[in-house]
């Protein structure tokens, strides 16, 4: 099936949106942990977080602009600096999916979607207890992305929480030990099975095929 | 395990380089095809494309600065405005893993890693045959990132090419049929295994936990 710029843009809208949204392949499955001005915390599901570079270490994440309505992950990172970024295990997933709805700012989805805040000593903002690999971020730079009205929110690590026995010898992760999953689309979750690791490829050996 | 910035920043580089690529979870592992000034056709493996929006159908991918080491397909984007995204399935990790290695400019990917070129009529960039779902986009947008000298290169979705099976009632896409795989790290690639679809996230129609 061949489907053109024009037809995508005739696609009725939820179509257009489950379409365009799956398209680019498998998603990482995150929950960000921020907390409010009045203390409230607050848990939201992204798809969207990307790796920037390693020296430092950074992620960018996508968000809608502020607008119709409420973001409130974007208007308490900017408040307090600080977010993280939680895994999503196999376990949670019905939990995570649901703190996409549009809870009230004084309700915590912690609370709403039945989650367990965990905290470490001088960093502000809510780790997800039922996560095994988490991230702690101080943000560092915004940048607004003018062909649609987004914006690219960009952390660098400043903690990671990790179960030592995904720790080997190279630092290569493997994420079926967390039981991490990916989304594709708004709301299809998928397992992970390690199939193959490759060595770093060069020229003068490369493999037949 | 609690590893600090300070930990991180005093690993040795393959082993952060290992660590920070694989934890911010899954990664969609995508082909990009490219034709450069004198018609040579340029194939690499990313993992970072990431869904900007919808309407219109926008993604983004984050490519490291030309520097010391070429980026043919980079060059190849500004000079032909065109590229395509092509859903690697578990059949081709191994070569697609390859066209990673630093190839002459005068040698395409396509022949050295055994991948075959595909065209359709008005699109100048080469897709790849053994892939079921790929993408034909037009450059839009370039947006450095000061954080770490990157560059986010922005790209509307022209065509879609797709299994028929794959298009269902709600387009919502199940990634098992294209047999894509995920990416995490530099080099391990995973099997993706559907595990569930929840509905659009209505406080007023929360299940319970």
């Amino acid at each position: 099936m061949h489907i053109t710029k024009t037809d995508i843009q005739n696609l009725e809208r939820i179509k257009r949106l489950n379409l365009i949204n799956s398209i680019s392949g498998i998603k990482p499955a995150n929950l960000i942990g921020t907390k409010n001005d009045r203390g409230i915390s607050n848990l939201a599901i992204f798809s969207s977080v990307i790796h920037l570079g390693s020296n430092p270490a950074l992620f960018g994440m996508i968000l809608r602009p502020t607008g119709e309505v409420p973001r409130h992950t974007y208007e308490n990172i900017l408040f307090d600096g600080k977010y993280t970024i939680n895994h999503v295990p196999q376990s949670i997933i019905k939990k995570a999916h649901y703190t996409s709805a549009k809870f009230d700012e004084s309700v915590s989805e912690f609370e709403a979607c039945a989650l367990t805040e965990e905290y470490i000593d001088g960093f502000s903002a809510p780790f997800v207890k039922e996560c095994s690999l988490k991230l702690g971020l101080s943000h560092k730079q915004s940048i607004p992305i003018e062909a649609n009205n987004t914006i690219l929110v960009i952390g660098q690590v400043e903690h990671i929480l990790i179960p030592d026995e995904m720790i080997k010898d190279t630092y290569m992760l493997d994420l079926s030990i967390s039981n991490t999953v990916g989304i594709s689309g708004l709301n299809t979750y998928y397992a992970l099975t390690k199939m193959e690791s490759f060595p770093y490829a060069r020229v003068e050996e490369l493999p037949s095929f």
